[in-house]
């Protein structure tokens, strides 16, 4: 049975542990096991730095030892996804693994970032280029996000699976996860 | 002499290539040899998706023929460091090369959250956590980014260099970078 980490920022959510659990179930629902995710039993630490430093290790053995990433990609505090996220797509692409990333959000980066980061404030140059306000270029790559994530991805054998949720469902809709299981589950 | 990939959102400022041409210099100068950006050479491509793909994979064939990644941490577009360098700095972790990131601001994670994206806006826990005004829990691991990022680093033998640039000066300051260079030379 493969092996499947979870990434993804739902741990900072207030019901995270609800979400993660009907995650998990449905893993199972496809053939799937979900990796266990850390477990700190009690441990104690001399400095936050520390127990961050240990929780960082802990994802990476577990990274290590499973067999593809189901990513949560939805923007999380700003236009991109979690960095924490993408670092571990990053992490499993690099080890070879397949990459499945989910939004649930069908607006492209090059729309979110006009959009909700320059608020509209954007300019186009003679041969098309999109300008920000502060005069950054702002890249068009008709992706999802940047084009390391999206190209990773694909690179891996994965795909990227997007669907609007419905406002304030933003994180409890589980239809583009559940894509993302489906075409892992399928795979040769 | 070692190869080093340079990592960071310069590409997108529009004296971008002054900067990164600054940036390689200073390599030289630390006895490394940067590794060679994306060469298009007048490629054309059937869509901005197959163009962008073609980058990621270059990317990942230069990250792999490189032996030492620096990366540009600095917050770029919210309170995170540019997710594209993240995944470059999550995959290089996991083929187990030295990762020396840098950040152009001293604020820590938490305070950045807290100022740059709730605005002020957050509570505290009887248990001493933070909250956002949405609810979801801001991590304290007293870390300049998210743990992953910065404990990815730690665990691959690097380190994560921040000042205080002037305002104006975000991107045209060297000294964390050069920092990162000085402690990747004398490596052992």
């Amino acid at each position: 049975m493969r092996k499947v980490y979870l990434a993804g920022p739902e741990v900072f959510l207030p019901n995270g542990r609800e979400i993660i659990e009907a995650k998990r179930a449905l893993c199972r629902a496809h053939g799937l096991e979900p990796a266990s995710p850390v477990d700190l039993g009690g441990r104690t630490f001399s400095s936050k730095f520390e127990r961050g430093l240990y929780v960082s290790k802990a994802n990476e053995e577990i990274m290590r030892g499973a067999d593809a990433v189901v990513a949560n990609l939805t923007p999380f505090r700003g236009i991109s996804a979690d960095v924490g996220t993408v670092y571990e797509v990053g992490f499993m692409c690099a080890l070879g693994r397949p990459c499945f990333g989910y939004s649930n959000t069908t607006l492209r980066y090059l729309e979110r970032v006009k959009s909700g980061f320059y608020c509209g404030a954007t300019t186009i140059r003679a041969d098309g280029g999109h300008i920000g306000s502060d005069g950054h270029r702002i890249e068009d790559h008709d992706m999802i996000d940047n084009l390391m994530i999206d190209g990773g991805i694909v690179a891996s054998g994965g795909k990227f699976f997007t669907v609007d949720a419905d406002p304030g469902e933003t994180f409890a809709d589980y239809r583009a996860f559940d894509a993302c299981l489906g075409a892992l589950a399928v795979m040769p």
